[in-house]
């Protein structure tokens, strides 16, 4: 059992629940008497870089509590994408510190850093435990059932179409709304779960892991349309052509690129405005109309699952009982034991850094534009207690006779 | 007391509670012996013209309580402006059905309707009592303290702006989101509610009340930012320039125009992604996003005030008391009696239909890009009980000395 310090941060996106992880962590390692002090690193490995750190010894109690309960990264986060000489960097500055454990909460970039960090401290016979806490609301961590964040995003997805639903039946045309994720289609397909009676919407759902043709995209809200006479779809702002070129880029006119060289997807409602455009042009419908979700799917305060909260918090909890107990490096990953019941173990960083999950092809329905029953019962679960629910007027035995026209 | 039938309806767009005010008639006319029937017009007057009627005398009381809690017109809605022609064509078929109560749930266009049919009606000397019941989330009919669904809308506009100045600050950059209303500020000023610690945004607030200059706007940017690292801003969707051109609409190909020839604002991402590329271009800020928040802020389930509701339901069933007992035609307003009171009245149709209620002066600051305290006293009561609160960590004790660094 390492005697030290203890580094938590934070990195990527924010989460509705990436606190309850970084509370979960501090809690746990205040019960060790081998843990001199905690500290939080402001906006991730920045903040390791720049020494910007928290004593998070001396937080209440209380008020760990509130902060875990609220979204977003309350140490900050960072885009940064460290390569090994900021690694390295990140090396010396906890070896400074006397740190003896390092925990970091983050997608898969984030475990990339910890496991080149490990390997550094490896490389210099440092003793340093070093821990990947799983967070991402694409749900794209492999080795994991589902990854803490995704269950909250993806009820916030849920409720939002599940109004836009009934927006769209009050005021019928068609209805775009475009949902995060450049590669992994997961979120985009909670969409589905705010369907309840049989001629709900999301009528169609468009993942990145099938290929968007804007002809046959079309075509489908057509027939849905004719349908209907409205038409509700929920379209991932990663769908690209068969080429792997994203619809919604060729428009934006700066476009900009994280330290991937990936183009800016986020925070534009270019997709979306490029696609009203060719339903109105192609289909002469009146009411076309289109939102971006946006920052409000991983941000939104007062839309949380409890399971996703319940979760979070426990993946903290154990990254420093696997560090502390386990003296062992690695990320923390949730399986699925039950309906509903899970389990965490740690799987080696390797296994786990750098890779990216799709949606398997059993959740994907074989038209390519719906999720499976499979996927249904995956998720349910996840987006936890309370779930709002939509009512209608019975309408079928209700019906009144006409007097002055004919009924038709 | 008119012995006959009673029709409900629901015009404009929906709200989060406006089935609230449907079921509140409803249940109210159901306990009157002189009500024969009681018929609900699918998709507001259009309905009625199609004599497209459900009755929901034979609706269950549960369901219809399910129903009330439900966001979006359960009846449905349209978006038609009648004429007196189209009016005229109403109140025959009213007429047809031996309808002796009407209520119309919606904004100022729905109020002048009833005006229209009322005044129709009494040409005729046929006996018919005529009620509009109040309803916008933009909160702009006049002679109203405000109007149901615009305190449930401000609390998912309070609730997205503090979830997004949380992921601003942890991810600084310049975060921009865009809010319905085209002529009234309200609902963007809302986002004021979402601000806690005295650094948080909305930072700037750009309501329709003010001219919308774009180098100003870029220079405020630029000032907010110098002083916090980060910008949030709030813009109205009907912010617009000295000659009132709306800012959003030149980049827009296909000009959609609703009955009143008003170019359509919503459902687009439009004046969003023309304020980032100005923000981008001329500040040479990296991080600059963009939400426009769409119909989530009147459909999304899951984020109502409680207040609104239980107000929502009263002016249903005032609706029917003043109908009935009072024998009146009118429209039904919402009084602030104190601090936090209401108490209703019937007003006349003609001092509410087609009128326009703005910001008053007193609710917006003199720099006209904040609201005052007058306003958020205005508005704190109205977006009801259990509003989700947000916690930081302590930094400015808890800050550790830098070892590697010379503290900066």
């Amino acid at each position: 059992m390492l005697s030290g310090k203890v580094v938590v941060a934070q990195g990527g996106g924010p989460t509705a629940v990436i606190n309850q992880s970084m509370v979960g962590a501090v809690a746990e390692s205040r019960k060790f008497r081998n843990v001199d002090l905690i500290y939080g690193a402001l906006h991730g490995v920045r903040g390791i870089i720049d020494e910007d750190f928290l004593d998070l010894t001396q937080e209440t109690t209380n008020n760990l509590e509130m902060v875990a309960a609220t979204p977003s990264s309350a140490l900050g986060s960072t885009r940064d994408k460290p390569d090994l000489k900021y690694c390295h960097e990140i090396f010396r500055v906890l070896q400074a510190h006397k740190v003896a454990y390092f925990f970091y909460i983050g997608g898969n970039d984030s475990s990339d850093t910890v496991r080149i960090v490990s390997e550094e401290a490896e490389k210099a016979h440092y003793p340093l435990r070093c821990i990947h806490i799983p967070k991402t609301i694409d749900n794209d961590l492999v080795e994991n059932d589902h990854t803490p964040g995704y269950p909250s995003a993806a009820r916030f997805v849920a409720q939002a179409f599940m109004g836009a639903n009934l927006d769209n039946w009050s005021l019928p045309g068609v209805y775009l709304s475009v949902v995060m994720g450049r590669h992994s289609g997961f979120l985009t397909a909670a969409s589905a779960l705010g369907k309840k009676f049989p001629d709900d919407g999301p009528h169609l759902i468009y993942l990145p892991e099938r290929v968007f043709d804007i002809e046959a995209f079309v075509a489908d809200v057509q027939r849905v349309y004719a349908r209907y006479g409205r038409c509700v779809a929920a379209i991932s702002e990663g769908v690209h052509d068969a080429a792997g070129a994203p619809i919604g880029a060729p428009v934006s006119k700066e476009m900009e690129r994280d330290a991937h060289g990936n183009v800016q997807l986020s925070g534009t409602g270019a997709l979306a405005d490029l696609l009203i455009e060719e339903v109105r042009t192609k289909l002469k419908i009146k009411r076309v109309r289109a939102d971006t979700l946006g920052y409000l799917q991983r941000s939104f305060i007062g839309c949380v699952s409890d399971v996703d909260q319940r979760e979070a918090r426990e993946v903290g909890e154990k990254a420093v009982q696997y560090a502390i107990w386990g003296s062992k490096d690695g990320s923390v990953a949730i399986q699925r034991t039950g309906f509903y019941s899970v389990d965490y173990k740690l799987v080696p960083l390797t296994s786990v850094a750098g890779k990216t999950r799709t949606m398997p092809d059993e959740f994907i329905s074989s038209s390519g534009t719906d999720v499976t029953d499979a996927f249904r019962l995956y998720l349910r679960p996840l987006l936890g207690s309370g779930m709002p629910d939509a009512y209608r007027l019975r309408s079928e035995s209700n019906q009144v006779a006409r007097i002055l026209r004919t009924a038709g």
